[in-house]
């Protein structure tokens, strides 16, 4: 089996969870500036949620570059992770409502970081499959491919410890989460800049 | 006609109908840990469906691989077997509604069961129209055809029975549609796994 | 221009608007069977909108299958065809919501029906502007392509007719329009079916 | 990397943003013809998007048909635009909102005219970073690759003026948001026009 379709269904799932995002914003009742001004805690976990799911379609697009053939139980894993992206429109929601009516956040905060963390497992578990399998194409040799599953477990491990930190200081995790997100998509940039073909 | 296109629409409505799942869980007024964990028939509901469309998305992408040709038959079968598929949503979110208020909870899951089993109509006309019209490819003989048939037809009738038990047990009937679709995604990737090929 | 990112973005558009029609149907609060069976005109409307655009789906195809070329203008009708098919679960959710307060059916099976007529013409529109244009390719004929031209205004017309016919008796409008998409699914099938290769 | 699949991606979340549309008109609890009717400003607000973000979708599809390569960096800012996108649902049920309670027209028009006008700048960025680091193909001319980034630049420009005019007369700015869109739709179609091969 080639993994075609299943990254053209991935994407789907990507695209759509992305997108409903913004069906956790309400529009106000009597949309003053005040009321707008008053859903920062909307705007904020769109902002992070959009970056983050961007962020793991992203990756997902890398990993599977290197996949060549898909079996079942890739299949399986790859829709536990799935399950999981879709469910985070839900967690961003819980994460704002607690931000805004300033109850509850150090829950809200850490119940989003957890779900963040808790993806990182059928992601992780997608390349060990494909590694143990030999489902891998040629374009990356062996000791790559256990620096990048090194690489991988670290996300959701930064992540997981972000979660706690949320139940002691909610406002600092937000800060941890953006600043992961902004550096994931940002560093493997300046990698590749580095090395930039001389006009 | 190929099926290139059917396909691609086909893994829309799967892609779309499986993300929309989410949002049948509310985000409570007030996310208190209580709050949250109140929620828990709905969690329970989101993950069976999520791996019951993913389930349907596989057989239908295995199916499909068979199918060289299409006709308007099987566009109109297939728009059938969407709409059941399109409509798991709303028949999810009422049977977490009932366990959540714990009143009613045989009809809603025997309501669930009852939409799953007759999704799997539309399934099994599907394959037994390419089947009558020669629609198949050269993937397949026809003794397998006819072997896959049974195979189709089964899971239908144990949801319909299942369907019934809900009326008497539904927890019981929960765990019954639980491992069947655990059962179906292990299975294959069981048989599959067998005859792996010696490095 | 080739028209394949164009069928793309529509098939999307149609897997989208199809699947959101479950949204229109609201989870009761508490789910007996007598509030699930309160349902019904949604149920019901649900299945027409959904065969129905199925079907626009099915004859979108078809029609893109003698394009060719694509031009700005093209995709311009496509926009406006496009945005009543997105509009389309607006009017099932105003229809089913007359139908089941039994209030202002006339009304509601009225909208819906114009809904459905006005999308009609820039579905003509574009076939009008490709055959002007000549961004037909060699699959049609000029002649065809004029009776096709004749058929495919039957349909909105149809409507508009029927549409009319709901602001007086709204129930036989909605057999009418069903009995319209059945027709238009089932009629190509025994027409193609009729000249079956012979074994 | 080749741009396919961040096309297929982008084209996912159009399709999604410009279908979820309709989700901000709610069905009216007793649909009369009053009620329907007073939906206008909704109505009003859907059109103006919908061929809005059908016309960035065209407009992207163009800008990709030169970009030949892609980065990390692409991705980031394409994702941003994606987030803009996204966003216009939200931005039309608050501008359609403020129109029917007929109070702050002002805010909502220019929140709307923010919204797009802000989405223009990641859009520019694209093609400022494409052209900077040369993964324009050969499609496309440096002289000409400068004179669509002028022109790209004057969209958001004008919007950002719209949105200033829409705090003093908000009509008045709508009437521009509904003139540039009809505007930017039209005029490549007269152009292309123009040099129509002779048959």
């Amino acid at each position: 089996v080639t993994t075609a379709r299943l990254e053209t269904f991935s994407d789907g799932v990507f695209a759509i969870a992305i997108t409903l995002l913004v069906l956790e914003i309400q529009v106000p009742e009597e949309p003053t500036l005040h009321a707008l001004g008053d859903l920062w805690s909307s705007y904020l976990a769109y902002g992070v949620s959009f970056l983050l799911i961007g962020l793991v379609w992203a990756n997902h697009h890398t990993m599977f570059d290197h996949i060549e053939r898909g079996d079942r139980a890739l299949l399986f894993l790859n829709t536990l992770l799935l399950a999981d992206v879709a469910f985070i429109p839900f967690a961003t929601g819980v994460m704002a409502r607690t931000l805004r009516i300033s109850e509850h956040e150090q829950l809200g905060t850490a119940f989003y970081g957890a779900v963040i963390a808790i993806g990182g497992i059928p992601f992780n578990l997608i390349w060990w499959w494909a590694r143990r399998e030999r489902l891998l194409g040629s374009s990356i040799s062996d000791v790559e491919a256990r620096r990048l599953a090194v690489r991988y477990w670290l996300g959701p491990a930064i992540y997981a410890a972000a979660a706690l930190l949320a139940l002691l200081a909610p406002y600092a995790a937000i800060a941890v989460y953006a600043a992961l997100i902004v550096f994931y998509w940002v560093e493997p940039i300046r990698r590749t800049a580095a090395p930039r073909p001389t006009p």
